[in-house]
């Protein structure tokens, strides 16, 4: 860690200790990663992220891979490697195999670039887009 | 149009004919968008990115729905509007209901938040995320 | 102007018309535009930024011509609508031709592309790129 | 190769040795670099992405030195690090010097801050900037 | 509202209405912005965000209008001028002055402007700067 | 230093000389980042960002730390690890403990999800927060 000490399991507050365990029962492993060791160092991040993403990635209209496959997606948009690198292992834990990995950065990758073409001409909303819902 | 003229079907060169009438076909549809129009004036780009578009959101190992909500999550985070107006609507087309569009997101928005803060700290990725497959 | 009032000439400080006479002399026309009235509101960055401009633009190693299209393909990959739009018409009046406007884009949309697709596999640098010069 | 293991030559297959026998022959060099040997691990996006990159990269309106140091401002914005090393020193081999290295960033740099300055006051674009060709 | 419709109160649910009623007695105001109306489609992440943003914004070890100028910040770094011009709006609220808004973008720009000069150099991070606390 | 060669006190010339004179003793250090060594490559840029960096980092409406603060913020919300560390640094020096460190970062995350929420949404920004000042 380097900005701040990762708050090991032993060392940790009464408050950490039940996030960390909440989290290891969640997720059905038994340890913590970089990231929330870094996050515990203030223990209400580290609890209002926590209970933020287990609501966001919870079953729901769409299943737990494509949310995985989502927040990859994302994450390699931001060039945030930390995040690509964890919710890779995350989405591969869930079903990902090699060739969906391609395909979801295939499809980020082409994403960048018409996002980037259509800022560049200044495109203005067809009528037809306006609305969604 | 802001920046270019857009390239209306009547006016058009034969390129630009040809990749409107294979855009038509592919897509069911019998319209062009204002990117599309847009990269009209100059027709390499328009025949490059949509040949490539064609080839990326084919029906592969993830479905059209999925590589559609994916680009949709891409753009979003990106803040492009354009990009976010038109592929809500493709994905709208492919089955996308309200519910699956607030939970789509609700994860890019998740993302953002930590990968700020997973940049803000300078989390190192954890050893056991390294190597992917 | 959204969030500041614009400082037309008439109104403005003599700090404010010094900067104002500069750029009109130096860009040889006859208006200010609306972000130079914004950043009027504080002298002390609309001088500071012009100057800055003035600099960083003249001609170099590099031609005006050339910096205008490397401003314009940041701007563009940033998504900035109002840079793209006035450093596309700054680099018009060095010469840009609808051709070239269209090769700029199309290097952006690329090099965004690539970008994502690099920070998504998580490509390291190659050891012979790491020493540049 | 972090995420994905590196397809070295030797090991590829037809599809991907008749790409990167046409990259060292059109780049005129006898080596693969990481980003390829990362995208090899799917080939029909190696192959599109090298098609596209070829397309837009060659000499038109623009000289290949501009184009590269378009695409190594744009790397270079964007904060991607292999990008940023590949392609300066694809410009370098084009010809870019130090001095021309150091305008390039200036120019991104600028660019940065006048986009951020831009996007915070939120300037409307004028009139006369609205309509480029 | 462009992409979902708009929540009003009077046709919102109990659960909707339950956060809208916080939101203006926290906020010590009669209205609801268009930001929540948009939410408030899926209010599951309505209150999420809410109950979040609450929680990150109260006061501690900064106080109020110092977490307003830096959610401005991040804001108009960022680009999204529907944030940029909202967290604007209560960071006037809890005393910023046109002086201090000037300020805050100065800094933004400047930061903006460095964070892509460190990038476009790839700068190594000095030993002394690695470990913070 | 990885692109171009660090710029030694010993070997720079006079005019970068004179900048780092002026660095060490404005901040009171006797040593210089890695930033500036990158940039003495050319001394123009080196000598402008420095000025302007004092320029705008000097107390004004806002003290030093928040602004110090401010430019922490956006450099993390950015990804740029160089500038978030070497900013962190400086904020400590100007008194940032580790639980203000913690809220930065926290509004930094919370900013970046509402704001890619706000763009996913499309918000228009209500009336009233249309004019600021």
């Amino acid at each position: 860690m380097t900005m701040v000490p990762p708050i090991e399991y032993d060392r940790a507050s009464a408050e950490v200790r039940a996030v960390y365990d909440d989290i290891m029962k969640t997720r059905g492993t038994d340890w913590i990663n970089n990231f929330r060791k870094a996050l515990a160092n203030e223990h209400p991040t580290l609890r209002r992220t926590w209970e933020s993403v287990k609501q966001v990635m919870a079953p729901g209209a769409l299943d737990p891979l494509t949310k995985e496959l989502l927040y990859l997606a994302v994450s390699a948009s931001n060039g945030c490697a930390y995040c690509t690198a964890s919710h890779a292992a995350a989405a591969k834990k869930q079903g990902m195999t090699p060739q969906i990995f391609a395909e979801v950065l295939a499809v980020v990758g082409m994403a960048n670039e018409t996002n980037a073409l259509a800022n560049g001409y200044r495109v203005p909303v067809d009528a037809r887009f306006e609305k969604l819902f």
